[in-house]
């Protein structure tokens, strides 16, 4: 069993591996910087950290890129009556944009349209560009769980969604990155939900993704070299706030859990902006 | 006069200033870190580079985000007969898309609609969220060069143009980062131009940016953190080779200067991918 985090210890961050009731100290500040030392075995002697009370940060702090792929949810698709794409729809993050699993969403004051997209992400491993298929399997060192916190009114304010999708800290990744192995490969069948204050919102499987994980590995690392820790966020199923007649938006005070059957759960408070 | 740069020298990169006909080393192994140390004067004896056969990096190698904006020439948009935007658009660079000044862009096998864009650039020196308008002022470290090369057909395969903005070691950005004082201020009025073979393709002047810089370090910041070394794009003018009848791409071979006056120039040779 592997899963793969980091904490927030003592002002810092470590990169830790589960084992049982704690967390071992992997020798890294962060699994950005362990997944490129090549995901080396931790010293006998290692740290050890209670599970309990954990403080996860995001589970790669800074990641040189994170992309995200929009329209990937086939019954998302089809219900909405699109024809399939024939290419994956794609946009940025920013390490400035992630936040860790369990911290609070800040919305803020500057919007009244801020929604909630459970994702798949992909956590790259190790450096491919133009990768073959043997190579985007390798590259994918495990999953991890995204809330792709939308700020709806500004995304919409011209045709790029780009700036809707950045904002700082806005953003929970975690709580583990997963090995494939743990999930039945690297193209895994998981049930994603969404629930606001218990209510289901958001549910799913990562089985009826168009673009899958491999293919997604190997259609990015064509445009761009992929580095251990870039991570991809494989897109969205049905059920946001923003597709909802009437609409439902995130106003502060809600807690939002986006969870993947196998990898984990995000819980996030709501919390308004000072 | 204030021009800085980042060069290679050695297998590595250095921060240097320019002084006469010699670079001074700042201290710094690039742009990002010397602006983030507060600019320090370098040291008595710091060591000088000739400024002939200077290798130049891209001005900050490694930025944590490089935010562009489309449509902001406003004879451009008032030329193609749009309303002007109430919105800046924005979509994204990667610290691995940069290239140096004067690098060649190679022309990937899989595009056959390589295109140029010359952009004014904001270098960010102090960090800022929200800023004001005198923070903002104060955050422009100064202004730099980029030919924002953007891959045509992967840009429109479908609504985000993310994929045709941020391919691996595209964008040529530099020579140098020139201080506000040097050419105007923060809103300064500057000829930009891209040549081709010698063939004026654009030009036009950044005092008819809709968007200004100031209102764009504003503007972005409120999205998200701007730390010292990020890049703001702030457009580019009509006469793109996509936009033209008949269209004109890049195929290899051509030589594209994009140049800025008081700022200088990017100059390519455009290659095959082998």
């Amino acid at each position: 069993m592997t899963k793969l985090a980091t904490l927030r210890i003592d002002g810092t961050t470590r990169a830790v591996r589960l084992d049982g009731d704690t967390h071992v100290d992997l020798g890294y500040a962060d699994l950005g910087a362990y997944l490129a030392a090549g995901s080396p075995e931790p010293a006998a002697d290692a740290a050890r950290y209670p599970v309990e009370g954990a403080d996860f940060a995001p589970v790669v702090p800074d990641p040189s890129k994170v992309l995200c792929v929009g329209h990937n949810y086939r019954n998302h698709i089809q219900e909405m009556g699109r024809e399939l794409p024939s290419y994956p729809t794609v946009f940025p993050k920013f390490a400035d944009t992630l936040l860790g699993a369990n911290d609070d969403i800040v919305k803020p004051a500057e919007t009244d349209a801020l929604d909630w997209e459970v994702e798949l992400v992909v956590v790259i491993g190790t450096q491919v560009r133009r990768a073959t298929e043997e190579q985007a399997v390798a590259a994918i060192a495990g999953f991890t769980v995204m809330n792709d916190v939308s700020v709806r009114d500004w995304q919409f304010r011209t045709i790029e969604w780009t700036q809707g999708k950045i904002w700082d800290s806005s953003t929970p990744v975690g709580p583990y990155v997963v090995t494939p192995d743990e999930v039945g490969g690297v193209r895994p069948s998981l049930q994603v939900t969404t629930t606001v204050d218990g209510r289901v919102m958001q549910q799913d499987d990562t089985a009826t993704l168009l673009f899958d994980p491999v293919f997604l590995v190997r259609y990015l690392s064509t445009i761009v070299t992929l580095r251990p820790g870039d991570l991809i966020a494989t897109g969205t199923p049905a059920g946001v706030g923003h597709a909802r007649d009437p609409k439902v938006y995130l106003v502060g005070g809600e807690t939002v859990v986006t969870e993947i059957a196998g990898l984990g759960a995000c819980t996030n408070r709501v919390v308004k902006d000072a």
